[in-house]
Parts: structure tokens; sequence; C-alpha cells
């Protein structure tokens, strides 16, 4: 809730401290992006601020101006490297919104005419998978 | 699609035009919050930059920074106002990924403990209990 303490053993402070791997598609000072691991779709990413916050109730102000600013270049990249007819953007506070890594983080979902996101089940995509994705949707940051 | 201009005949164009009525709750020099008439959930909000965009996808980055302040701003304000247990935060971008209405907007939707999100079936929501969940939204924003 709102008055628990950011806890910095979750995956993305993991991530952050390159304590654990992730297939990393953009990074700036203040933001850096990875593909989503259990994706909901094709080329499923997450921007993640390096600034701790649990969720965007805690966050500072002035940390979600670069993190909605990286989103906005991951999403128009996304359209582009995935040939995507939309993007979804996702952002949860607190388990009973969909939360499950208590630091904050915006989904970006390529969306395709016809398909459906998939659930949210634990089910972890394949590496090859996300390491050819993780390139295509870098090559579209990198040409923006 | 990206390449689609703006159409000022939009429901939040002739909202911000003051043309159709709203329970506003919030408003600035940049964005205005909403009700959403068609509610996947109790105090279901969206804020709603001035500046016209279709989405995330042709905004200027300026307005971003103006309308995930006002964002964070609800979603706080929204889990005092009806005692939420989360926020879910989405935004859509084209029909294949949920948008309807093409200016962009931001959804805040309060979250409760075992209440799964209702479905965006079109059901308007009677404009009296949109008045009573506004006036809750609004007391607890001015009270920040």
């Amino acid at each position: 809730m709102a008055d628990t303490p950011y806890d910095d053993q979750n995956i993305f402070a993991k991530i952050l401290r390159g304590e654990i791997p992730s297939h990393r598609v953009y990074e700036d000072d203040h933001v850096i992006a990875i593909m989503d691991v259990m994706p909901q779709g094709v080329g499923h990413a997450l921007v993640v601020p390096r600034q701790p916050s649990r969720n965007l109730l805690d966050a500072d102000p002035a940390v979600l101006a670069s993190v909605i600013s990286a989103t906005q270049k991951v999403a128009r990249a996304a359209m582009r490297a995935f040939d995507a007819d939309g993007v979804t953007i996702t952002q949860f506070n607190e388990a009973p919104a969909g939360q499950s890594v208590f630091h904050l983080h915006f989904h970006v979902i390529p969306r395709f005419a016809g398909v459906p996101l998939k659930p949210h089940t634990g089910k972890m995509e394949d590496s090859d998978v996300l390491a050819v994705n993780a390139a295509r949707l870098r090559a579209a940051i990198d040409s923006t």
C-alpha cells in the first residue's frame, strides 16, 4: 500500500544493478527499457526508471516526465519494429491492480488486429525469441 | 494509424470546447480530468490534455509531462476518495489496442481486492452515480 517502503530486492532493482540479465532495448540517464520475460504479446517491453519507487503513487513527479517520454519513444518504435496495428500502455499500482514487481514500470504492448492480449500467466518466453524481438525493437529505437 | 489526421469532432474535443457536458474533477492549463461515462469500475476517471493529438504516438512530448503528472495526482486522490486497494492506469493507441475516442487520454481506474475490471461494454453509468463519484474524487484532489 501507499506507506509500504520500497524493497530493493525486487527483480527490476536487480536488473538495474546488473545483478541479473535482461534484454535491454533502450537506456538513458533516467530509464531503461527491457523486454518483458512473460510477454502478453509479441514485442511486449517495459520502461523502468532508474530512481526507485514502488509505483506511480509514490514516484517523484520529476521522474515521471522521463518515464513517459521514453514510453512514447518505445511505443513509436514498436509500431515500426513489429508492424503493429496499435500499442496498449498499462501501468499497475498495488497487487489488486495487477502489480507483481514493486518498482515503477510501464508496459508497452504492440497490438495486432484480432489478436487479444495474452493473460499474465507466468509463462516465461524463450530467451532466443526475446533476443530477436529485442534486436528488432532496439534497431527501431536507434533509427529514430 | 500513425498518419491519420486528428479529427476535432471527437467527444473529448467537444467536452474541451464546452459543447457537451462532463463530470469534471480537475483542470489546469494543460489538462482536464473527467469521469468515464462507461466506467470499468467505481470512480473510473480520464485525464485528457487540452492540446489535440490522436494518442500517445503523435503527442507533443512536452504535453506528456503535464498529462502524467495529472494522472499521478488523480490516481493518488482516487486511492483516498474510494478507499481503493490499487489503481490501474491504461492508455490505448489505435482501435486494435482498444482506443475508441481519438484524442489522447489516460484511464485511471480504482481497484478493489477481488473485483475484476468490467469490460468496456458501452453501458452508460447513471449520471447521478457519476456526479457522486466525481464529487468524492474532486474533494480528494482539492485536499492535496
